[in-house]
């Protein structure tokens, strides 16, 4: 993989409008600021169109959904839609409880979705297969999960991207299965959050057409970073590693994620 | 101390629901996940039922009441207490307004509380002792914090987790005051709220006649933990020590527990 | 520059009531306490009277404003007003949305205002001047910013607190030109947030006539510790350099402030 679009992100700054939890907040920014981009986060439904405006891409998280952040979200959402910028959808948990199903569908309804990033059970829901009743950690072959990526691309019509060991990058008839990582990510919280407001930097400063170029950059820049942070680390630093993996988005660059990348394509069957 | 649910922990990976604040919520979320544990931060009344039945614990943190988490607060405690799952109350500065006395008085009303998880000013409070028209810190002795965690214990039918320097814990009989910690820990911003939650994680993997141990290992696992962490720091590091105290969190073994533990029991008089 | 109230702030420790953003929440409370002061986050208008009649001063954020924070800052001013303690604003992003021009306006009639800390773009928004059309990195000269800083202390009658590069802290006759600091100090994200929290520490332990020395030495406590906090490190490390400024924050002393501080005072023209 030659990346493409790391620079872009560095030379132009991107600012990018995230809805999200009480959780992942100063994090996501936090990483959004390291790896070159911008951050805003507000909440407001009235200020949605005036910061669409100056906004590069719009994330909109569920983690913790509620009647006022949903509003926000279906603000920020159509106004990104108007405004022609990308909207990146994370819904957290959205198996868990019918507050977080309905608002998903609502968004997915309401809003022009770019693309969704989610873990492989958030993914199965959206793509309505079986696959979640076997469990997440059931040991499934890379060929399901390809199939579940491909079938939620394809029912909600945008990129998925189903994050985990291997992130399977997909709109349902190509799909790259990216395998950089380290076990640390996910004993970090929130690193699934910045990997989605990741995503909405590389989405604004992309071409369309280069959508899914974009997003297997994103993942594979966020892994690779993620291999340099743990580089000397025990399993159970997660602390020091969070440190690390902000430095390391701040200094990764694109000679160590040619070098690193272990990207492989595929056709839909 | 022999540590018996450490390792359940581990093993199990009990999913701790909290409603918390926002001050609180990443680093919590983050020690929980260094512990072995597993976080969900939510605050919609209209999920809280579906999160009881997939949770082990509910740990309800009034840092910043309002009546929108309240009214959360209370429908996810009732929600616990139908699915027979333990409930962690932590009463953050309740004697400090009519709004948090209030709450917390309501919640102890209309929830079966398992645990009460707070520092010597409001567990006093909520004793109902002269205590606190002392000072926390006027160098009372330590048969007075015992009694006041006894008080509180008696008092509210629930176990009392009182933390400060030394730790007391009681089902109104018995006490355990457990004397492990540094002082780096009351520097680090929710050190307290990480502690409750913690509590919750213990709670979660033990019988219910076990609880009085599990409270007393988990907070002997965390001020060992603290210990680890504080080695070679300066009294001025906290942002280190924040960093290696997660590492610490998932590094602390039931050995090193066992060879640092400093707890002694004592019958209520 | 002979620090008078860093000391002060260690000795006193004195409780900084923050209305504040989810972003910054936890970050500006490690900070107070870092720095020696203590923090309370608290959002609900009930509770706001008698918090602050615990508390030492009060910072207004409108990092997330809307409807409901708005009342409580309200709430809060006005108690704090009455209190007679002084009272902080941070207008963040004030000129990006009607909504957050409106609630400034608000915020800055209905209460008195001790001081507001922002960015050359937010404080040039407040000063009524042209100089945002120039853009804020358009290399302006430092005559500029200082005039901008007068500008809007004479027009809001409190101090002006407009921090960069260089800080400028004014009270329209008189502007401190502050020029200790850090390139790593706006990479990450809440530092402004932060600094405008520490100066309600400092105005809190200050006497009214001396509060332009107090805001003074904020910046320059703080800038110094980013000094400190950064030596050693490549401009990437925004995550180690993060940790490490909470170390510095409690580390620095009034040796170093006096050994290091580059503050030149200017008369307005």
């Amino acid at each position: 993989m030659k990346p493409e679009f790391l620079d872009l992100i560095r030379s132009r700054n991107p600012l990018i409008h995230n809805i999200t939890n009480l959780v992942s907040a100063h994090f996501s920014a936090n990483g959004l600021l390291a790896l070159g981009a911008s951050p805003i986060m507000a909440d407001s439904p009235e200020e949605m169109a005036e910061l669409a405006s100056i906004s590069n891409a719009v994330v909109l998280n569920l983690g913790t959904p509620n009647p006022n952040n949903l509003n926000a979200m279906i603000a920020a959402g159509k106004a990104a839609n108007q405004a022609g910028i990308p909207v990146v959808l994370d819904p957290v948990a959205v198996a868990a409880s019918r507050l977080r199903r309905d608002a998903a569908m609502r968004l997915l309804k309401e809003i022009d979705i770019t693309a969704i990033r989610g873990n492989a059970g958030e993914i199965a829901y959206l793509a309505d297969t079986d696959w979640q009743a076997k469990g997440v950690d059931a040991g499934e072959g890379h060929a399901d999960l390809q199939h579940v990526a491909e079938q939620a691309a394809r029912k909600h019509k945008c990129f998925i991207v189903l994050s985990g060991e291997k992130d399977y990058i997909s709109d349902g008839k190509r799909t790259a299965v990216a395998a950089n990582g380290t076990p640390l990510l996910p004993k970090i919280t929130a690193s699934g959050c910045l990997l989605s407001t990741v995503c909405g930097a590389f989405l604004a400063v992309s071409p369309k057409e280069k959508g899914l170029d974009a997003l297997t950059e994103a993942c594979t820049v966020y892994a690779v970073a993620g291999e340099i942070a743990a580089q000397g680390l025990q399993p159970t630093q997660s602390g020091s590693f969070m440190v690390r993996f902000l430095d390391a988005l701040a200094a990764v660059d694109h000679t160590a994620v040619a070098q690193a990348a272990n990207v492989v394509w595929h056709q839909a069957a």
